[in-house]
């Protein structure tokens, strides 16, 4: 089992849901670099549940308190550690779904994985709440980047079938961080909000996808055949929970249309050789094109729903209903927007480290 | 860079277009497992183009010659390697695409990694020959796996707008290796084809999605976060030149469901744990739940055609007009199909070798 | 850079000797196996300094907190996080070896590579301290294998010049845990000890080397090539801070005799192949015969001593006279008993798990 | 199982004594690098046996064939991998050993592990002449590596109980390669050469060591913990058949030291911080001092002697009586010398491309 990601840049995720702490370790960031803690703790609050409508009402405060790799705010070059403790926790919601699966969860795989073992509490190590540290390793990541002129961003980019604008993946980055529900087009955003307020009336939930851009990225990051671009950037995003599709560029749609149409010709901007449409999504045979790298996550509706669902009563192997107490999040995409800008930059730079 | 993959088995490949050879090292089969010679060259002539007017007229042999890794036909532990010898190649027709590069493929981008030391011809290290090797392992993979009663079947399930049926999730695949258009639905298949032979005549090409099922798959298989199956075979699978997209399960038009649409039930089947739908694709938490594992990959439209296509002459960095001429598939889906089978062999085996 | 070790069982040590904490996280421990914590802290308080006057007079209490992957004791499947804070540092100590350095320390080396940036305190990430964790996961290790019938234990064998006697490499263990000077010679043991007071009276230090044997490893461990277990043991050992040779079964020894007189010839012991002799110290091949496992490793002296050592002051190139106050080992090799047995229990059972 | 090294330079060897072929594969190998193809046969020839009274008989031509990764001489940044075939070979004289395995040889653990699927013919995946595709991937690197000023050389330092000189550790390297019999001493060298007829004409072997330098590393390269300097050679020569011993600087004989005589004081030369003496090998902390790298490796006497030995016959579990026939080194480290140096230039330059 892993839940280690990288090459260069290594980020080793730990925790339950319920634990006492969850945490990351990361390898490989800068010595010398002076993090951001005001700014970084702006981008976890993105991904940060309560005081919303839009999620799960339960209150985290994802402080985290950094254990190494710092003198200081400033990077020292051994590995950094950050945990955030778990509080605020309620266990005895979930041990039944030990005998009674939550179908849509990983409550029956892990059972099969780790015969009983697992920590069934709030998900264990399949929950939401591990993103909390992605996030935290990602908040740094970013910080590096943008140091190099490199910017990572995402949005929603739809909920439902309630789409949003998609960016131009041939301009710069439109900065979207401070807005409360990141979407391009503010009237589908409302849409897409009450949409969601919808579910949670409904005792249901809904999917939605998310689109990143990274913008400033120089041609030649990204190696050929599986350390592609899009290879390092699928381990990592499917990593995400809940994530169950991937696409660069133009993508599904790309796969229906002609080769003259989807081919990006090649033209001189400014003394750069640049493309004139960004349908490769920056990326071309692994490697990328000094174009903006573009790709957009598909993300299932939230398993947890409050109706009652057919289940099976595992110690009997017998059919039975199943109903969920507990807060949830209607949709998991607002929260996710942050949690892929972190898995983005994280990919990104562990692939920067290996240009020589 | 690398063009390794894998942790239990490890497949390495190696080779350019037109070098003396290309091929590949396998770690990790079985020792004492017979390999059927005529079964493996009858998967790889499914990828073999050459004879088939969907497909490019260079004829490729593509005999592998052992070199290591076996005793007479059976694995003998150490790593297995084999080469395949590249004939018939005609470099002339590629050096100029160094200084003026065909747009959507890694002409350019190779330029911007390797400094111009690249191998031009015939797309160097970038070619989708190289899938050759690819499937030489993954056809052993498959044998297998199928004496552990896992199939890997995949199809064609889209040529530009025009769609095969899909397979019902939660059924046995039905076996259709031996259909020489690999489609499901023969009526569908016979409006690709036409298709094909059209963006043939035109000198334009066509892209399209590959549906690939594996069957038998115990659940348990698969790790959270980064090693969860969605991690590896998206890993692998864009590994394979043109892929841009991967879904699992409802993938997209999931993510346009709700919660109570796209969970799928708990139910028993003869004294099993099963689920009545598989949206989920047979994975749940990154560990497979015992029902078929369903993927689908999304393929560019092939960038080489004969039309006329604005580039840049890097060397004076001035807009040009670029006429490929050569043999191209028109649609690289069709040859695709054993591809993506033999990159999900390899994933899943690779998964399944982490069960202890 | 990298303070992860393994393939299966994934360890990843963080912390600074004066961070908030120090710790590590294990992945692949065996999902249901109970920790017996009483064991683990007497393992732990093998390494523990203080209290002994073999040892420097900092004590550390090294009372670790689990912030995940267990459920009570009971290994839960998730990656298992410990941390132990940081007490009792007086930093103030090591701020001058950053333009001063301490020769035999990486204090120099840490500028080149951090330029500036690393955590001098205390030795930083470089410490001995980094010890304990090592411990803590492979105390857990040692239980584990243990229970498979894998004992695995170490001993000093030698102290400078004086020599303990050597195991036998063909016998079980004896068990000599529990023994305050960890010799298998009570009357060494105390020359021992007294040439190490000897040398904390002279403000010098001395080195030494450990005798490890794992005994019950089941013949057919390892992998030929990089993988074998002396490159695992290898890896991992000389990890641990002041190692500087290592050598398995007749070693440096057995570089000086015949074939005829290193080959160990094969017998039967009850219905077992077994050796008459084990100078290839339990590994041929890099693969396990199913005797006793045993290597040595030497350490070198403490590097920090009392007396005045030439140094070079780094901000104006100068020589100067540099002279450390502090708390240090006079000797190192008794606290790196139980470390060397925590490296060997990780090595091998990493090793198990590829086992199928 | 693995037979891959590295993280940024990767190697992976295959293949067995008698298949029909062996080679490797190098990716990592910097792009537009000329190689000069007969520096790299002398490099090779130092290994070849076949001529020498001092080594095997069988004479190996061992010319390699490049199957990729260059384009002419020239590094393209795709993998390069090399083969040699197999020939010369004789089967027949190995079947016996699978039933009645050759003491100090793989035989018995090979099958151990393998189940009798493994090749014993000339010892498989095991022999020794898996060496030759080392030097082969080795030699490019050392070439690399001469380029940037960095020098790999290795001498014989001792056939069983006589020593060559040792190098002044502080010093440059004298360059040897020239020489026949590679010793500092050529007095020293004429007994060595002597002991090793002797043990032809007796059906005995002998061990020895090699020691190895490597100049004109800079400062600052290696990692902390298990990624240091000691853990990735010792990683890669313990992959070397035969080596059972590994010690940095001073080594063994430093563990017998106080830290007053092996600390080494930091001076001033031409404005460069260097040590006056060099005990550490040019290690500390893992990482490397900038004076010259240091190690000796121990090779066990080769294991195939003319005599009579006492083995099992594994059918049915008796003892009997094993002759060897056939063509063996009577002392593995005469040839060892180019295969040391090929691993440390591996490791060294692995080691560097860490270094951003």
């Amino acid at each position: 089992m892993s839940s280690i990601y990288g090459k260069n840049l290594k980020i080793s995720l730990f925790g339950q849901s319920h634990s006492p702490g969850i945490g990351v370790t990361v390898e490989g960031l800068p010595p010398g670099f002076a993090v951001d803690f005001e700014e970084l703790n702006d981008f976890m609050s993105r991904r940060r549940p309560g005081g919303s409508p839009f999620a799960t009402p339960r209150r985290e405060a994802d402080h985290p308190e950094f254990l190494s790799g710092l003198v200081g705010n400033v990077i020292c070059g051994a590995p950094l550690t950050a945990v955030i403790r778990n509080t605020n926790t309620r266990s005895g919601d979930y041990e039944a779904f030990r005998d009674l699966p939550r179908p849509g969860h990983a409550d029956f795989t892990a059972q099969l994985k780790f015969g009983g073992a697992q920590d069934t509490a709030g998900g264990g190590h399949f929950s939401g709440r591990l993103t909390a540290p992605l996030c935290l390793a990602g908040g740094i990541v970013k910080q590096v980047l943008r140091q190099k002129g490199i910017f990572v961003a995402a949005h929603i980019a739809s909920v439902g079938e309630i789409e949003d604008d998609l960016w131009d993946p041939c301009r710069e980055i439109e900065r979207i961080e401070n807005r409360e529900f990141p979407v391009l087009n503010p009237a589908q955003g409302e849409k897409m909000q009450r949409l969601i307020l919808d579910m949670r009336e409904q005792g249901d939930s809904v999917g939605g996808t998310v689109e990143c851009m990274i913008s400033g990225v120089p041609g030649g990051v990204g190696d050929p055949i599986f350390d592609g671009i899009e290879s390092r950037v699928a381990q990592i995003v499917f990593g995400i929970p809940a994530v169950k599709g991937l696409e660069f560029g133009s993508g599904f749609a790309g796969s229906r249309l002609r080769g003259s149409q989807n081919n990006d010709p090649y033209t001189v901007v400014d003394g750069n050789v640049r493309t004139e449409t960004n349908r490769a999504g920056g990326i071309l045979g692994g490697i990328t094109t000094g174009m903006p790298v573009v790709f957009r996550a598909a993300f299932k509706p939230t398993p947890s729903i409050a109706r009652p669902q057919k289940s099976v009563r595992l110690s009997v192997l017998r059919e039975d209903i199943l109903e969920i107490q507990g807060r949830h999040d209607p949709c998991v995409v607002v929260r996710a927007v942050p949690c892929v800008e972190a898995a983005a930059a994280i990919a990104i730079y562990d692939a920067l480290l290996d240009v020589r």
